[in-house]
């Protein structure tokens, strides 16, 4: 079902020097900074290999990435996995037993549908689907 | 500099239960269970896409994986980017301004060498770089 590690997201304060950490330290010059205004967050994105590294800066405590910044400090935050037909991942995920937080897919960046699962119900992590729209 | 996302470790309480529920949600069922005895973990890792997703049971809280359960619960442990040649990428990272926490490169399971940044200079993210020797 899983068909790729398709980004990981990072939760930090200032967006501006975490990208300008990630460009020296690692020589990472694929930097693109996108705007993701439902999440109340800004955002920027380089590709490692087949997978999106994404720093996320939160506007505020009230949007989950905001929150967990405020509880756990900066970090990680969610792992997102590529499926190719998230409504089908969703159903198969819930008749096996897992909880699917996000009712209905939501919008992420970009083109990405997304969906998270319940954190309790993972081992701690937040786990996400995504399937990129066409 | 960066290869790919090579794997992501996650620490659990039990490797038994935590396999189960990945192989039952998304219908893994690549898993390898490997011994990593210099680590005090147990450890098992899947393969999705081209990075391998390992869980870490510790057996201990005096191992850094241990530790970090015993702090934080469970869930995401560190990120670990694939790189050409690891001793000339831990030279770059510390000329350019990086901490690099272990002075050598040190075993990880299989023919994996790795060295791990210090978090607090990668923004509460542990980041390791690994090798994979012929």
């Amino acid at each position: 079902m899983l068909k790729r590690v398709h980004h990981i997201n990072f939760v930090v304060y200032e967006l501006d020097a975490a990208v300008k950490k990630y460009q020296t330290l690692f020589g990472l010059n694929n930097c693109e900074f996108l705007d993701h205004p439902h999440r109340r967050v800004l955002t920027a994105r380089f590709k490692v290999g087949e997978s999106w590294i994404v720093l996320l800066q939160p506007l505020d405590n009230e949007s989950p990435p905001g929150k967990h910044l405020q509880q756990h400090g900066e970090g990680f935050f969610l792992i997102s996995y590529e499926v190719e037909d998230l409504s089908a991942a969703m159903i198969s995920i819930e008749s096996n037993g897992g909880a699917v937080q996000d009712e209905q897919a939501r919008e992420g960046i970009l083109n990405w549908q997304v969906a998270d699962l319940a954190p309790e119900s993972t081992f701690g992590t937040r786990i996400q689907l995504v399937e990129e729209k066409k």
